[in-house]
């Protein structure tokens, strides 16, 4: 059995072995609780169900101190951090307990019979019930927020369905952590005996995405890893939906009229976008467009300045640090032929630790369709000369999770120009804001076209990510008795439903 | 260049060459074409996307005549059937039309700055756009309801998308002549050039789901070949989302006290549902599940009767019959050991006629996993004994797009019990009728677990079915001026929307 090993990204040392891979059998016997779990979890009343996601909110947050503390020490990503990506945790469960509870995500249609042009309609009542057990895969740059606990679990288990999660290896300590304070809190809540399960290992998640049992997988993380589950979803005997939310370039386009009016604002802004969290953000702006012109290479001035005095950020694992120099580092006009470095932080000191690197590259001597993410505190100027160029560009830029637009209101048609060439490329076109910080709410649109998402359709970041493990059902002249109490003519707790008469 | 052919099902006689198969050049240029129509669509008004439906409907009732003659020329279904098809069309192009004019299909939310618990919240506004150019495989066995016109191109042209049809080789002449009358009338109603196009043969279906420009693709028809479409679909660099309406054996449950009480109703009625359309529907009761004691052998006796009589249909193509023969022949127990003939209908004479069949199975010698779909007119009765091995056979059948249950009042235990068992294998579950019959409204769901569906999470009849071509869009920070009108402070033409404050 191999061990599961926690290692301090501060120093690179290895410091515990929290856990072993597990085997198949362990997997089998995770999907199988799982699926014991799915039907009683299902048929548990709505309002339970918002009780026991309240009761998880309750628990991370009574756990916090010793959370806040592990993730740290597996993560460095500072305790500042990751008390917000906790905050944001316990909101989200607590989110999906309202919506849980106000019901409208079950859309919920009543049709009574009726005569139409295409002859009689029988009474049909239709919502939307829970998909069955889904594999969940935590993300190395979200230790409290993508992981054992984060969106993904919280909107599955929400929708009624059992989580089984692959934990990330950067940070198994805390996802054991995290799983103790969520099991325990789901038990003593009245969850069924196998409403979440845990495993570890490569192995182990390429076994729950092939599982019987598994109905759904959501995924963050590299579009590598991700499309060879994808792939494993896809060719089940029986095709499962593989949610991943892979690569993305995030453009950000500021346009001639405000590198004028707001050069130095937006280098403040943009250095601080491009390096928070230490750059391991899948919505940081990787590609940056600037024009060409005195005015846009004034701004990147100011940006350069600001990056030749930033320290240099621990990152979250070897790997990232490996990849982070190879794509930023001395060899990176292997990945993007033509770009030079402008700028380099202060010197990294011991652990992952990695400089802040700016890079630019002119536009006519860019092949953008080959531009790929790197992970790690690095953007890429693209200096451009005038609107042919930059939409072309964009064009060829593969598909993003967000996109934003820095313009003066005396551009409003260009504005609208460039909002209507990133639309169909994006999800999240932000105006005259950065694409880091994702709100949850029931309007936010995290996931794009590929290679942002495997599947545009769905979001992985606000409410509306509980339909990713939903799927419609409809009752055909079903006695009172046995339909579920939503779609009831007199229900006990009513839902917003659409009536048709 | 080979040719498309036009058969005579009722005499096996090639008629006429109507076409030719499409090359890859042709494939190239009706995507092309729809990659052009894509944005000036998307950025019709949402008025004039309503109205354009509303032309399309009205050019089909226009054609009636002709259309249903080459309908019923290529498929024998008969003009009653096929003028009621054609109901059904032009009912669904309206019923989209009113959906897409109401607005509610959007799930418009607009969410306004706020502080949250996890922080502020910056202005975002969401709302569904158009996924881009989709293509759509006609069926064999609905001319027009699920071919070139018909539930997929309506939703598809609902939600904003271009289509490209694959015709099914079944019908070209009336897939040539319904293309002309819908292109005519798109181009009448002003939509761009490219909003619809044709194309025709194997190698050009493949070619379309591989093709960059389509977004989505949208196939009703069999197991075998949906799969290999399917998989053409997610082995894309770039994957797109596949909806494919498969194989289905849409089981029907007969409790003993529905059989005690109702034997020589439902003996009628069931063999009405096997045998309608020629049995050639998606939704037909291909497994009915019947007491192995004296009443349930009496109802079977009653069907048998039914049987012996009934006319042979012809059916749709040579492939079909060849397929129902095999399935339900003399080499039927290749397929299902044990099932041994109950009642065969009057011989069949000439063209792809073929007999009506009543198979039965007692479950004890059953093997439910193994049991596959027979297009055409039989249906296999399986004899159970007690609802333990009722309940045992019920959970190994592969999952169906509907599901149905006869029960009497005093069963309503058994009744929800019943339910529930199958609930979780189907999509739509019907009490006390036939699965066959499936009304075009917003309660319905027409998709279920696979292998019924490639994709549970949709259905391919109703108003819902439009959600298969949209994908959300973020809109964060955004000046009203470059808002589309649905989400701006003042809209013109409101919608119903989520409004947070």
């Amino acid at each position: 059995m191999t061990d599961v090993v926690s290692t301090d990204p501060r120093t690179g040392a290895a410091v515990a072995a929290v856990a072993t891979e597990t085997g198949q059998e362990g997997v089998d016997a995770a999907c199988s609780a799982a699926a014991g779990a799915a039907r009683p979890l299902a048929e548990l009343d709505r309002l339970a169900r918002a009780d026991l996601l309240r009761s998880l909110a309750r628990a991370l947050e009574e756990d916090r101190a010793e959370l806040v503390a592990l993730a740290d020490r597996e993560s460095a990503l500072g305790t500042a951090r990751l008390n917000n990506e906790l905050n944001r945790t316990v909101h989200q469960f607590n989110l999906f307990a309202d919506a849980v509870q106000e019901g409208g995500y079950l859309e919920a249609v009543v049709d009574r019979p009726a005569d139409t042009p295409a002859g009689p309609r029988p009474d049909l009542r239709r919502m939307l019930v829970p998909l069955g057990p889904v594999a969940v895969f935590g993300a190395s740059n979200f230790p409290l927020a993508f992981s054992v606990p984060g969106g993904d679990t919280a909107s599955a288990l929400a929708a009624g369905c059992p989580v089984v999660v692959k934990a990330h290896p950067a940070h198994p300590a805390t996802s054991v952590r995290a799983f103790e304070v969520l099991s325990n809190a789901a038990r003593a809540a009245g969850a069924p005996e196998g409403t979440l399960g845990l495993v570890h290992g490569v192995d182990a998640g390429a076994a729950l995405v092939r599982h019987p049992e598994i109905r759904a997988a959501a995924f963050t993380g590299s579009t590598r890893g991700g499309r060879a589950l994808f792939d494993l979803a896809s060719a089940r005997p029986d095709p499962i939906p593989f949610y991943g939310e892979l690569g993305s370039l995030n453009p950000l386009v500021v346009t001639p009229g405000a590198a004028r009016k707001r050069s130095a604002e937006i280098a403040q802004g943009l250095v601080g976008s491009f390096t928070l969290g230490g750059g391991q953000f899948c919505t940081k702006p990787g590609v940056v467009l600037v024009p060409g012109d005195s005015e846009g290479r004034a701004l990147v001035d100011g940006m350069a300045e600001l990056v030749t005095g930033a320290e240099a950020p621990v990152l979250l694992t070897e790997g990232v640090r490996h990849a982070y120099e190879r794509g930023s580092g001395e060899r990176r006009e292997e990945t993007v032929p033509g770009a030079h470095l402008v700028a380099e932080g202060i010197a990294a000191k011991g652990g992952w630790a990695a400089p802040v690197r700016l890079l630019s590259v002119e536009a006519a001597e860019l092949d953008p369709a080959a531009v790929e993410e790197c992970f790690g505190p690095v953007t890429l100027v693209v200096f451009y000369d005038g609107p042919e160029q930059l939409g072309s560009v964009l064009r060829d830029l593969p598909p993003s999770l967000a996109a934003s637009v820095f313009a003066e209101p005396d551009e409003l048609d260009l504005r609208a120009e460039l909002q209507s060439e990133l639309a169909h490329r994006t999800g999240r076109i932000v105006h005259d804001g950065y694409p880091t910080g994702v709100a949850v709410t029931a309007a936010m649109q995290h996931g794009g076209p590929w290679p942002s998402t495997t599947n545009a359709l769905h979001t992985s970041v606000g409410t509306t990510a509980i339909r990713r493990f939903l799927r419609p059902m409809a009752w055909q002249n079903a006695p009172q008795e046995v339909l579920p109490d939503e779609l009831r003519d007199q229900p006990v707790n009513p839902v917003p439903r659409q009536e048709n008469t």
